[in-house]
C-alpha cells in the first residue's frame, strides 16, 4: 500500500512540475530515501537536509536558538522553522520537515517516545501536524515517513 | 550480517568520540537512514546532506562546476569534492560521500548502471573507491550503503 502511495505522489509531482525538499531529524534520511526510491525522482527532488542535532538545525535551516530553547526540538514551532528554512535554502515548491522522538530514549511525560511533529511549507503557507506513534524505533520512523508522504500528497492540488 | 557491521561501527564511533557526516547522491538518504537506525547515533551523527542534483552538489558542498563538467557527477573527483565539502561544512571528523548510477536509466558504456563512487574524507586525507554493483535500483542502493559503511569502518583506528 505504501508503495502505491509513493507511486501516486511521484506521478503527481512529475505531472505538476513541482520540486520537493525535506528536512529530517528523527527519521535521519529515511524520508528522502523513500522519496528517491523510484526512478525519475530527480525530476522533482534535488536536495535534502538531515539535521539531527540542534546545531545542525540552526546552521543548515536557520532554526532560531530561542525557538529550540523555548519550545524544544520536538515541537510545532521547530517543525515549522525547519520546513521554512529548507524551502528558502533550496528554492523548492514544497518542503517537508520531521522532528520527533524515535526512542527508545529521550521521551518525557509531556513528549513521550513516538511523538512526531511534521511541517510542510509552500510558497503560500506552512502547515504543521503532530502524531503519536506506537512501536519501536524502526516502527516509529517508518510510520513518520508514511505520514509525511500522505501529508504532502493531501496538500498537492489535484 | 549488515546489522552486525552497523552495530560494530556504531560502538567504535561512540568509543572514539568522533563525528561522521555524509553526502549522498544516488542513495538519496539511505546511508544516513542506516547510520541513524540504532539508538545513540546522535552521539556521533549531527548532519547529513542529500545532494541529488548538480546544483545541490555545488550549492551545499562546494563541488566545482568545472569538476562536474569535466569528469561528470559520477566520478572519483566529484566523490572527493563532495566528501571534502561536507567535512568542511559541518566540522565532523569523517565524511562519507556516495555518487553513482542507481538505474534503471542514466547508464552509458563508460559509466554503466550500478557504477558507484565513494569518497571518505578525514582531517588528514581523502580516500576514494568505486564499485560496480549488479541488480535493480533498490539492490544497487542497498549495496552502496553497505559498502560505504565497510569503507568507513576500515579506515577507523582500532
Amino acid at each position: 500500500m505504501f508503495q502505491q502511495q509513493l507511486q501516486a505522489l511521484t506521478t503527481k509531482l512529475s505531472k505538476q512540475g513541482v520540486k520537493v525538499t525535506c528536512a529530517e531529524s528523527c527519521t535521519g534520511g529515511l524520508l528522502a530515501a523513500n522519496l528517491t526510491r523510484l526512478p525519475g525522482s530527480s525530476d522533482w527532488f534535488d536536495v535534502g537536509f538531515i539535521t539531527y542535532s540542534n546545531d545542525a538545525k540552526k546552521q543548515l535551516l536557520d532554526v532560531k536558538q530561542e525557538t529550540l530553547r523555548h519550545y524544544g526540538a520536538v515541537s510545532e514551532e521547530v517543525a515549522r522553522e525547519m520546513a521554512l528554512g529548507a524551502l528558502i535554502r533550496c528554492k523548492s515548491h514544497y518542503s517537508l520537515s520531521i522532528t520527533g522522538i524515535a526512542g527508545p530514549d529521550g521521551g518525557t511525560e509531556d513528549k513521550p517516545v513516538g511523538l512526531v511533529w511534521f511541517g510542510l511549507a509552500s510558497k503560500q503557507r506552512i502547515w504543521a501536524e503532530s502524531r503519536q506513534f506506537n512501536g519501536d524505533r524502526d516502527q516509529v520512523r517508518a510510520q513518520a515517513v508514511q505520514f509525511a508522504i500522505q501529508f504532502l500528497a493531501s496538500k498537492l492540488d489535484d
